[in-house]
């Protein structure tokens, strides 16, 4: 993975104290420690599974689910998997019914992941589900330890998993929260993590991620009052579900109160497709206010030949420039082209993130240069990086609405 | 459908000033006259398409494609169609292949959509389809008249369908271009084309919506610079892809070089699907920086009797207040509990949008609403609402590169 910038070193004592803030952070934050993890009992609990559960179903929502679903939506179009997964995330009705139609609950596993163990869509959708196909042995929690909910599974004889300590749910993806579904597919988890340690080695062990990730983390923090919006530009459409889950981890994690002022702070974060967005959002960046960075990401090889004939029509011989070019390297080109546009405007901060293939290791260390970046910004804009206050309130008002309609 | 509002009204002189510049512009901008339009001409060629098509393939992209994508996605799961509709909308080898397993060229008749008549992605993958799949008669193209694209067509002996005369791409869903996949679909075009001019009339001829729609694009135009991110929050899945038509046309429309000065503005949108955003993009609405309207919409009933079942679960009793719930019941008291939540704060624009249900008419009035808004917003904050000179600089880069690989 390379991530080239097009913005200027920044100050070396900023640098610095950003470094050493997260270096302590990983006393207590766990998510740094993941890449390291021993996952033989993840593997070894994957193995109970029986193999008549042809598919895995996630119920979960947001941290619990975004993760998963963004490794699974990029490996899948590319390889052979071994189980089908698919994710109820929602409380429309019209959608638990069309995701219910395309399985059949006989032949699945359902992980319910609720960190604290009484979210109400997980909840609601679980009761459904259980209602259907009342087998405690087709379930299997994952939860904090000592949740009500590990309380409930126990009770029941379900198998329960526990996040780690002090891993928030966005932070996730990379303990049993993504690991178990993915694994029960098929997808390599150990080059995953490789993935992720190698990013991780090179930033704290001085390599060439540390200075990169340094720079552009003050660089965003430095200016976040004017450059408070920030795209993700991704040439696949593999990248998708990872733009979701960039959303997620971006702004939930950076849309704060600041510590030590009285003033709300955010960065906004955008996901954007390529070439489709080109189409849609490239206007609003190219000519609009001028409150959007860009990175783009892309994938060097996508191992699939296609390419566009050699054929010319008539009338429309102005195309014949295409015939011959392998879709992958047009779609590199247009990736290129609307990046040196961008530049050439000169007051839109740009840089690009390139990886070599579609493969778990590309998205483990695309996953952890973003968990790393964010909690550098966290830190740098006096934010609690890790918490998420203002969900509360609605939930407040949610829980007084169905007491209130309550017997 | 119901919209409120819940900030204040508005200057009238401004108001009047916006009435009567959306009502000149009708004289000579498109897209207004579309709900009044005969559709007969198309409800006859959609007849000349052989019933042994079972599947419909769009190759478009932008404007030619995110209109009729987002009515059918909100049609299907609750509607028997008669034909399947596909997108190709991208130049990603992986996505093409996977796109192309999942129809048989043979069965299928595609639209070969381009404004310009000569868009780089959709001419790549049409060149690569044909070459499978030689056949003119399989083919329909709808373009601006007197294109090269039209020129071909004709030479080859297929058909070609016109765009109506200055109807810019992403104001194109209501003509042929996104009426003919619909109604070859099944889809009541007709319907469609009433919930439209169910918001035309009532705006244009002094009826609920004129104040209404005036009030919030004043709003919207006065406070542009601080609250410049305006979001879409739509509780249901099957809105997912108006929200990204709805990105298209207010990012594309209203991020542009003022008319009349030399500065960059820009109103940025962002599609959110509730609830699963309330654990996502929530938290940074709540407590991050006051740049942010939120527009909540909602589908009064979900035709869906889904419900959660009355299930005690042993240590997991806090979650009895759900028991008999309809699904799409819990849903709306989701989205009311968090736009509560979001009004209780005092400094965030907030209104409302609910449609009675799910079905042609209701999906009708929300494209015209946000046309029409998107329309009043431009004329307000001076931009050229229907442009979008901002693409053109990555064309012309992306053209070079091509002509520098050639022969």
């Amino acid at each position: 993975m390379i991530n080239k910038l097009y913005f200027p070193p920044q100050n070396d004592k900023t640098k610095h104290t950003a470094l050493q803030a997260v270096t302590k952070e990983q006393e207590h934050i766990g998510y740094y420690a993941l890449p390291d993890q021993d996952i033989t009992p993840i593997m070894d609990y994957a193995e109970t599974i029986d193999n008549t559960a042809t598919t895995i179903v996630v119920i979960g929502i947001g941290g619990s689910s975004l993760g998963a679903k963004a490794v699974y939506e990029f490996i899948r179009p590319v390889t052979a998997l071994t189980r089908k997964l698919y994710f109820f995330e929602s409380t429309d009705p019209v959608n638990i019914t069309t995701q219910l139609e395309k399985i059949d609950v006989t032949k699945t596993h359902f992980l319910v992941i609720s960190k604290s163990g009484t979210t109400v869509e997980t909840f609601s959708i679980y009761k459904y589900i259980y209602s259907l196909h009342p087998h405690p042995k087709a379930y299997t929690f994952i939860t904090d330890p000592g949740s009500p909910l590990e309380s409930y599974a126990s009770e029941t004889g379900a198998a329960v998993l526990h996040l780690p300590a002090n891993v928030g749910g966005r932070f996730s993806v990379l303990s049993s929260v993504g690991l178990l579904p993915l694994t029960l597919c098929g997808i390599d988890i150990r080059a995953l993590l490789e993935g992720a340690k190698s990013i991780k080695e090179s930033f704290f062990n001085a390599g060439y991620m540390q200075d990169t990730m340094l720079n552009k983390a003050v660089y965003y923090a430095k200016h976040h009052a004017q450059y408070h919006i920030n795209c993700l530009f991704a040439y696949s459409e593999s990248l998708k579900y990872f733009c979701e889950w960039y959303v997620q981890l971006w702004g939930e994690s950076l849309g704060k109160h600041q510590r030590h002022s009285a003033f709300h702070v955010g960065l906004t974060p955008i996901g954007l497709i390529g070439p489709k967005d080109q189409h849609s959002f490239l206007q609003l960046i190219m000519e609009g206010t001028r409150d959007k960075s860009v990175t783009f990401i892309k994938i060097e090889n996508f191992n699939d030949a296609t390419a566009i004939p050699d054929l010319s029509l008539p009338h429309l011989e102005s195309l014949d420039t295409l015939n011959g070019l392998p879709f992958g390297t047009l779609i590199n080109m247009q990736c290129d082209s609307v990046m040196e546009a961008l530049l050439n405007e000169k007051d839109i901060p740009i840089d690009t993130i390139s990886i070599p293939k579609t493969d778990a290791y590309n998205i483990g260390a695309l996953i952890f240069y973003y968990e790393l970046l964010t909690s550098l910004v966290g830190e740098l804009i006096d934010v609690n990086t890790y918490d998420q206050p203002g969900v509360e309130a609605g939930k407040i008002i949610l829980k007084k609405k169905l007491a209130n309609r309550a017997f």
